[in-house]
């Protein structure tokens, strides 16, 4: 077996819950000797010149650097004009694919069975422009901006998934029937670049429809593309169908291997430090990072061990209906991983 | 007994399936001998003065004079700049709110046993202003347009359906930690409006979360108010809840009484003029029409007869499991309705 160069990477363990599901990430991955070594960064807000918050000089440097991070939950910013760091994470680093693979874990049971889609959201532009204005007293503006080139940028991101991924078709979802322009906009560049996917077959479906459509039968789907606030909805809309955020990897993609993954649950402030948090959802992250990065045997293999331990049942945390420690549940996952050698 | 004033309804059969959904439910309102007689009205646009679409002056005068309206479906328009007649007919009444109840039906079988919520839309702006404009070549803006007036209207609606319908909680969905302005607003009059309503409980949720709660159990929630946009896909999603639009009725409310009840589902144009359609979308939403009239005895009667039909599973039309036909289906129901008195 030749060895592995070993590669670095900047993790951002987080806030509330964030420094265990961390760890347990970290002795997973030892035990799965994955060629990963990590780089420990935080990421709190600071003010830079001109008074305009930013992501910390020695956090920025890392992933300048390493191109690829890690990231836990990170507290929702009090301070008002504070922005959300998820967003400024993305925007620092131009992060504009956000992708969610949802696929129903055997043995933690939910109304369905047969989940296996992949959402891909824009994540720069549209409703999440932050522009707004007050035109007059009572009456406020927000505004939609859709370009040609994220557009078509998301489009291409979404046909070569499904293509290297081995998935038979992609749909854009859209409102072009309401918003016809900016709608309109992003809908015409999916078709375009759908013409150079062949192999990919190509739908497009209301947004509403597909939401009526998901919940009666989410099998009927596959690879999903669509604007910045169609992609935070359905996003975690199909989480709850395979058993919520707990078990739901992320992952942002930027432009040259640029990547953050990311469990997107909350800080969970009331277990933090009780060693009863499920590292799973940062688990799963950290496999799709592996695949990321070329890494897929050990992805296979840590994946197959977490879908193990959870489908044997025997040792889960309490959000997965067992009653074992967050330190227990990652022992069990470490287990099956040197078992496989 | 005293005998109840009829009161003249107009009815837009609407295209497709329409005519012979339109027809059931005249048979229904027949057997249960409803006070109601029905003036038949077709809304094809014209183009008006200065070229604008708008209703025929027939269908637009009798709306004003009965102010009360139940509507089938509408096909899509297919010219270039032709409105939707679905929102042409909401703008011209302004019919402010659209409220959908949503309630698990016994017997027809779906992965939820437990919906019994109402989602309540903002109809008139937000995402469906219209306004859309070209910044520069491949750069699009659609604007989002809220006001104060608006949401307070429609969060009053909310409140006031919940307490007259015996309802416990409203709410708020919204998206204000993205868009601070507008969603802000309307948040801030929700609160606001809240106030006056101590009785009923008042939380606000992000959409995503809404979303994602929403099917892990939505027994969890109420009444839930929201702008345009939000409602259109929340309404959707919680039909697929409980069987899809065929089953799901629909009330567009404006002020003063005015209000067009609607199926919301399509045309079908595929079975159309065969006898296989379900009139039960269109049914419930004259039931919600006959409620909004004061005449709760005959809507009581008419839904506990379509609830028994379904229920028993002896005469179901295609889309609901059985091999009857419309007119099976309906006769059934004109029945049971009989029966009762
Ligand atoms: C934290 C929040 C700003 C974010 C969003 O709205 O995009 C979140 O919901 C997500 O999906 O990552
Ligand atoms: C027909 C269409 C314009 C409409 C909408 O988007 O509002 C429909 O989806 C609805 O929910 O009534």
């Amino acid at each position: 077996r030749k060895m592995l160069p070993i590669q670095t990477v900047t993790l951002i363990p987080g806030d509330g819950i964030g420094p265990e599901i961390s760890t347990a990430v970290m002795k997973i991955f030892e035990a799965a000797k994955a060629p990963i070594q990590w780089e420990e960064r935080n990421v709190t807000a600071i003010k830079g010149p001109g008074g305009r918050w930013m992501i910390p000089p020695e956090a920025k440097e890392s992933m300048d650097k390493n191109k690829i991070g890690l990231k836990g939950p990170l507290k929702t910013p009090i301070a008002a004009g504070h922005p959300s760091m998820n967003l400024l994470l993305r925007k620092t680093f131009d992060l504009y694919a956000n992708v969610r693979p949802c696929v129903s874990i055997e043995g933690y049971k939910t109304p369905y069975t047969d989940v296996d889609l992949v959402t891909i959201r824009e994540n720069t532009e549209g409703e999440y422009s932050g522009i707004e204005h007050l035109i007059v007293d009572g009456v406020v503006q927000s505004i939609k901006l859709i370009t040609e080139e994220a557009s078509r940028r998301i489009a291409e991101y979404a046909f070569e998934y499904a293509r290297n991924n081995q998935r038979t078709s992609v749909t854009a979802v859209h409102k072009a029937n309401i918003m016809r322009m900016s709608d309109g906009l992003f809908l015409r560049k999916c078709r375009e670049v759908a013409e150079n996917y062949k192999d990919v077959k190509f739908t497009e479906m209301y947004l509403d429809t597909v939401c009526l459509n998901m919940v009666q039968d989410p099998s009927q789907f596959d690879v999903l593309v669509m604007p910045n606030l169609y992609g935070d909805i359905l996003s975690d809309l199909c989480a709850g169908l395979i058993g919520g955020l707990g078990v739901t990897p992320s992952g942002n993609i930027g432009a040259h291997g640029v990547a953050i993954f990311e469990s997107v649950h909350g800080t969970a402030p009331d277990i933090a430090g009780k060693d009863l948090a499920n590292p799973t959802a940062l688990l799963l992250s950290a496999v799709m990072m592996l695949r990321h990065m070329g890494l897929h045997g050990h992805a296979k293999k840590i994946e197959t061990a977490c879908f193990d331990t959870i489908r044997e049942k025997k040792v889960l945390t309490k959000d997965l209906g067992g009653n074992s420690k967050c330190s227990e549940f990652t022992a069990d996952i470490c287990r099956r991983v040197q078992d496989m050698d």
